[in-house]
């Protein structure tokens, strides 16, 4: 380990640079929280063209759990990943976040697609802020993959 | 919920022919395996830079919980995603797959940033079978976003 | 179980009432968050207090684990327990949650005990919140316990 | 780390007195388990009150996450909170923590609120041999909130 | 739905005489808090024998996560498949529990080999009550395999 | 801890000769698939037993987290207990786990009691492959209980 520390310090000076971002603030992207709410709103087509009780009550369970990690993948971006400048910088960026997470739990509500559709909106301007503040340079690897 | 039920037949007809895709099967993305699998990579990359020993453990058990998502979410692609007619196309699938979850385990047992970059790369493989039998068009809600 | 909804209409007139109100909206307290942030608070002096290598190593993952659930707590209060209303009550109210969990960020970065009293203190000034906007008689059962 | 704990030594001579009491067993107090169970008790109000099926559905599954979380913080009091000297004080101890965790498998079971009642009513039980036996003095860090 | 419901009630009137067993009594079986016991004592014996920093650290968290699943399985068996008819049956049966999940603790707050494999014998001694009290042929499909 | 350490050295030769193997490859028991699978037969058996519609709710919603836990013991035997020369071995390896994770999916799908007894069959068919490499003997402490 000692020797893979040392060979790393001189083979990547970028990870000296790197290491002011505390653990674990790696790695963001809002996709995340967008894969989430594509199955949501999947779910809910689905469950408007099945009416087997079965199937439904396995629809709105699934909802359920995926509607939690999209204000789950929301949180970590507004707790983690954006900081005070990028307040400065969305002044509505506090309001927008709390919209969206309010919006994920009116998923969890009804089986709408008008809301689930809304929902995906909203994680859209968000990935517009992500962008505009860093974005994929900023904490992906290699950027998102095409 | 009849009547949302109702007009949604009319107006989605793409809903009917997606009915035969049975919940959970509605959205995979390998970009949630990649995204989990980037965290191991840069939790590498800062454990080597700083020798603090309570950050030194924050990274491995945070890298732990990273790499078993990883895993979590290449099994979901291989048992829901892919499909026999796929294993026809991709004799060596299962193959593929499996060396990338025991990497996903390496990944877990090392600080090696090799081992990391590694997985990234056994996650593109697997992103190239996706994106070849349908990915993004078939099923994202509007592909992947740039 | 008709039964019982046709007696508990009779007998439990606030039942009624309280049916706007969506699932799962029911009971909130930010004593959750409290209780798992009193718990940073002490595993950070134990760990002052004993220098043995795997204790250390376990009192870091389990503050890792309750500073996550102070997170979570508090971001549930957030979504869910507050409305527009509060917010023209209370300006500050997105800033103060948001400092809150960045503070909860901090306390899983650290060690420091007044790292973790300052998030006390923050999760002191929501309690002040909620209670000035209905808190126990609002969302407890019979109110807090003494 | 090492300034920090001299400090601390210094500073909080509590801590080495406390240090006897082994991780987790820092904090700990039934208004958690007795905040799920107040869930309960409103989920099966709301239940009662509303017979669309989809919100059916969801106040069920909600109700067995929450009752699962009323068995797990009373495992956790009765695991790591008493020790054999109160088992002394109150010979009943095991039997009355027996039934109530049993009594939140009916309330998983039941959408009967009475069944939802009585598990507060044991919870309220444990509470009074939780304060007999030093409850908030000896586990919170300035008592319950009031 | 409605078909297999028929062919069942007539195909297998056992099914009939257990509907009086409720969800989730189905299956229980020491094994499952015995395999995650088992595991703790693997890794404390790996980890005496590893000195490495990396690695003793990742045996810490996962032996936590093990012996956590330990008291889990256990409390399930506890809450769920004793009857008050065993606890005539043995008296001691809440104290043999007791310290059990106290002993579950223990290991998770040491690395000494002795704790873990006190805990597998006191798991045993949980198992000859089980099998007492009907075990495998109660509650497995076609007892425990050889 | 040295002490211990050096003590284990010199009464568990044992010890040092398992090393190789890596955390956590520990114990690995197809015995924890076969509990959950055997879960979701006696679920599915009371399901068509019982049709008041809350159990059923109820019912579903422990299937479903039950097949998932099949799916996850499943994952971790092929991940991490089958090894490249189990492989050559049985050429088919691969494709019967995938096939048995297909089959948990399907169990999830649907209430029919055939899908859930091929579930176990296939289960039986890894739990012989386990067996015939090792199983036992390999991974448990004292082997499997009677």
């Amino acid at each position: 380990m000692k020797t893979a520390n040392i060979v790393l310090r001189f083979l990547s000076p970028k990870t000296v640079v790197r290491a002011h971002c505390d653990l674990p603030c790696g790695v963001y992207d809002p996709e995340q929280a967008r894969i989430e709410a594509e199955s949501c709103y999947k779910i809910v087509e689905k469950y408007a063209a099945n009416d087997d009780s079965a199937y439904r009550t396995r629809a709105l369970l699934i909802k359920e759990e995926r509607a939690q990690l999209v204000k789950h993948h929301l949180d970590v971006l507004w707790h983690d990943y954006f900081k005070p400048e990028h307040v400065e910088q969305y002044p509505n960026l506090h309001e927008t976040f709390w919209k969206a997470t309010k919006q994920a739990s009116k998923v969890k509500h009804t089986v709408d697609p008008g809301a689930a559709r809304e929902l995906l909106t909203m994680i859209d301007t968000i990935d517009e802020m992500w962008k505009a503040t860093g974005g994929a340079e900023k904490t992906r690897v290699n950027g998102r993959p095409s």
